[in-house]
């Protein structure tokens, strides 16, 4: 089978790349870009020895067709566009936010504009979302913070033992907020200092953190979500906590998390007493989870590690890949992290 | 005046050792270490050009009397020991964890052991703490998280604007855990990776947290309190939410802030919509703040900054000690972080 | 005194207005900016409280006038223009390279365009360099490079210890490329990695340090230079190796260095046997130095720390206009760097 | 095949488990440690999550016995006590330094106490060094340093481009150091700072270059060296210059590393103009290469980024015992880094 890759030129392209060069079963197409195309990918990713010589395409409808999947990784509000460009025999899988949100109100609220619409979501972990995927032609794959969260949380709140009242605080690595040089993303300013941003409430991924979990409560789930930048490239410390349901004992938390994960290739709950290090999952498609009952607070404190641009972008777009393209969903994906 | 440092060969020894280096009206006297007396200052702490040729004193009453204050930088257990030989003419401010709790019980179930008692607690900020520090003769310095959540939080619960039910995720450097060596704290474990540790209710600190702010809310306060290890040698950058209570507006939260902070020499309440980075602060006693409404899932949001070596220990000790020296609270006190 | 600064917005700017707020003899007068004038500092230089709210000018004759002392911090090409219009009276002092290099040839070489000329050079410690300053109205500030480069090496090519054949391989933090977003110094590219950059015989601040040191050596010193950027925002590494002249001893050597550094109030020598870290430095005006006898290779060695943005940039240029101000050398220079 | 690893909680054990786990031929056998004996892996290794339940046995030849190959990670001069008990139908490679150098007399100079031999020496790459590692049965893997500045510096000196007289400045991530915990490699006190270490010809690496690239220059090659601990958990960025041969030309030398390179599956030069960093061989077997003739100061300018772990170390050792039990050299290790 054959991959295109527009927008290849970014952080999420280079890591689907870097996956895919050791995939079995993908071979590497078309890599398009926008204002770097023309350009070999050995000046944005040199990382990658073996596509360094490879020249960037333009993305159009025409450089990306022909092939079995191809993979967007674009800004926000182009996906719709190109894939309209491409038949239903060729599997898209979009990385960016444009399919994710199924209510076009919260779409208007946080991402302003016309909503795009809604293509099956890409996050076979989450109850009743892995056989969809097995038929789809079009993936949205979840953002990186709903990804960590909602792989946190779905045991607690589908086992009724949090209620609906959910604080997330995160720390992502720099490489979730893109290439696009700004000055807050400077090395200068990063190195040494952690720092909160887009607090109080207007996170974009925050209506996709309800609308994941909220089902799973049966009831609607009000998130107070708080990203803070971490001096890291990669990786996601999630830090989620909702006032447990009445009775719950730590003994049933553990079990209900050991049943969710066990059959489970990605997520891992660490032995007790051990709490995730993003580290543990550095390149890697797992997430690794912990999680207590704090009976003096009353509160289940669940905490996951992902890679953002592993299990929490490219990682898991090759997942969902795998599972429409009929492959064994691990295929080609990473266990283990590079520590240290 | 003269001050000996017990400890200081340490991170909180050396940062005292830093400030008082630009104090105007204390002068440096005794310095002392367990295992490292007999060696040379400049071997533990090279960035102090001026002491590098002094020696390290064993830690006894006789090497530490004769001085106006002495700062006791010890493991925890080992000051009420040391200061019951110093009389109550010298001024002994400690940066350990015995003297910081008034409940006996809450001291044995995070600590264990007998409770050494209760002095002073060093957080002139904290409403009804300044004027008792003036006459003081003993101080028990704040801990560092403490310091953080205190100073975020105080300005909400004393107005009546948040429910006693706070939750606190907190990034620290590593500076914080000391310099004793361990494998975890290893620049090879810490660089690249955030990692959760004493999450679920079982951090120290919890209860100091808890003594500062029931007061203020009329209410004991529940606190739900994950620490992160942080890739960077210094700061705190604490994230602290509680449900608002009904009827409070974004425009009274600022106000009440505003108020909170317009007299204090070191709380700084950042521009709307910038939010704290642990940049602003390093090195100096200031702590940066930012507070918001988060109205869709109705909870007070305040984020804090500061240098846990400097206001969160070294910083905050010396201000203390210059209210009960009788000398200005900002004396010898950096305002301005070392940024980028 | 009053000092305006011209480019208060990029990172010499900022480190210039972080000295100043402690300096005893001279306040803070216009800041002046290209692109971001109307905006107040805060947006950009947060870790400045006392100036948070200060709005930055236009750079222009007009708000520069006035002042007793103008920084100059702007890109190169940009200083000739705006010190033509301050008079004598004001010192200028040019944190850029425009005035620098004395020799038209190797500016046409290594930055292209007409030489604007050479004023006296504000490197103190360089023999015959700091009585020329006391009476100058005119500055050109070194580069970091050669800061460190220069205080490595003058005490071995003036007493005639090295040959003339000189290698450096100098490891810098980002700030050191300044502000301006770039691919390359995001903090996703650089965090966790060293790379080499300007490696050949290309870095415009070699013939600097070919000027510094050829007068001292009494022949043309060949200088290779190659910089490399580190994961860290402050900081210079520089390693610095040349062949020991026949007959050179090591005690000789250290005997050199201790006389060289002896009066200067911000060398410093460490004891033998312990290397420079640029931590020991930071936020400082001080060099850290060591030098040793390479036996085996026939080598004089010298390493020295400095940083970048201070003894580098802002820090050295208030020394010299101290001098030029007829204040002392150190007025408003920390000694100590903030570390760990 | 299976293979045992003694010295599996450190950080070289971990990064060979860490290969072999992606290794098709190889599967991991018997897992043995000192002191942390009797403890899961995963206590020390958490990124390695389907070894996480499997305990740390004692190094004994009992333990060791019956695998198709060991390797050895253990502290300096325990190896040859651990291989004698294994026959020669065991492939025993040592990734210690106790049999990698030739001289007694060198090894006595910078190592101390008898030399306990020498092994075939595991770097392929270095010219006739491929061939006889096909038959071994023991292997030294060289150390870090001089791997990545043989491959550097190999090319030059085998064409008689360079003057014997090698000076290497060479940053390196604090992996390298181990995983013994001491106060200087602490996360406080790297993060942020770069240092100098046992520099002025005293690290033990230097005569292992020497041997290395003596015999390929005709004469005796003196190395100056200086090590740089860098802000990073891993790579190795060595700049590497000697005084360029008369006539030597920027074409000659660049046509001198294209061939030296164009066989070599993990050797890669970069185009013209790319410096290396090490962020390109995060996790990978790869060298990148660039190397320049500075003409104004006459030298060749070499530089190489490696991952000190792998290339490095565990790589490189897999390598070797790639070819040593009669499978491709390549099998197993990854060609692409880890970025950003």
């Amino acid at each position: 089978m054959r991959a295109a890759i527009a927008g290849a030129s970014g952080y999420a392209g280079g890591e689907i790349l870097r996956l895919l060069l050791s995939h079995p079963d993908i071979e590497i197409g078309a890599l398009t870009a926008a204002s770097s195309a023309g350009t070999p990918l050995g000046a944005h990713h040199p990382h990658l020895a073996p596509l360094a010589g490879r020249v960037l395409l333009d993305t159009t409808p025409g450089t990306l067709a022909g092939h079995d999947v191809v993979f967007l990784a674009l800004p926000h509000g182009q996906s719709a566009a190109v894939a309209a460009g491409l038949g239903d025999g060729t599997l898209v899988v979009d990385c960016g936010a444009d399919f994710r949100l199924a209510d076009p109100t919260a779409w208007e609220h946080f991402y302003g504009g016309a909503h795009a619409g809604t293509w099956p979501y890409g996050l076979p972990e989450l109850p009743g979302h892995r056989d969809p995927l097995r038929t789809a032609t079009r993936i949205a794959v979840p953002g990186c913070y709903p990804t960590a969260v909602t792989l946190a949380m779905f045991p607690a709140f589908a086992a009724g033992l949090a209620e609906p009242d959910l604080v997330v605080v995160a720390a992502s690595g720099t490489s979730g907020a893109g290439r696009s040089p700004k000055p807050n993303l400077l090395g200068s300013e990063v190195m040494g200092s952690a720092t909160a941003y887009a607090a109080g409430g207007v996170h974009r991924h925050t209506p996709e953190m309800e609308q994941n979990l909220s089902p799973l409560a049966g009831a609607p789930v009000r998130v107070s979500f708080t990203p803070v930048l971490a001096p890291m490239s990669r990786g996601i410390l999630a830090t989620c906590t909702a006032p447990a349901k009445p009775g719950v004992t730590p003994r049933a938390l553990r079990e209900t998390y050991e049943a969710a994960v066990k059959d489970e290739p990605f997520l891992r709950l660490l032995p007790e007493g051990q709490w995730p290090a993003t580290s543990m999952t550095l390149g890697a498609n797992t997430a690794a989870l912990q999680v207590a009952l704090d009976e003096r607070a009353g509160r289940v404190v669940a905490v996951v590690a992902i890679d953002n641009l592993t299990k929490g972008t490219a990682g898991g777009a090759i997942q969902s890949a795998n599972l429409a393209l009929g492959l064994p969903e691990e295929t080609g994906l990473p266990l283990n992290g590079v520590a240290p």
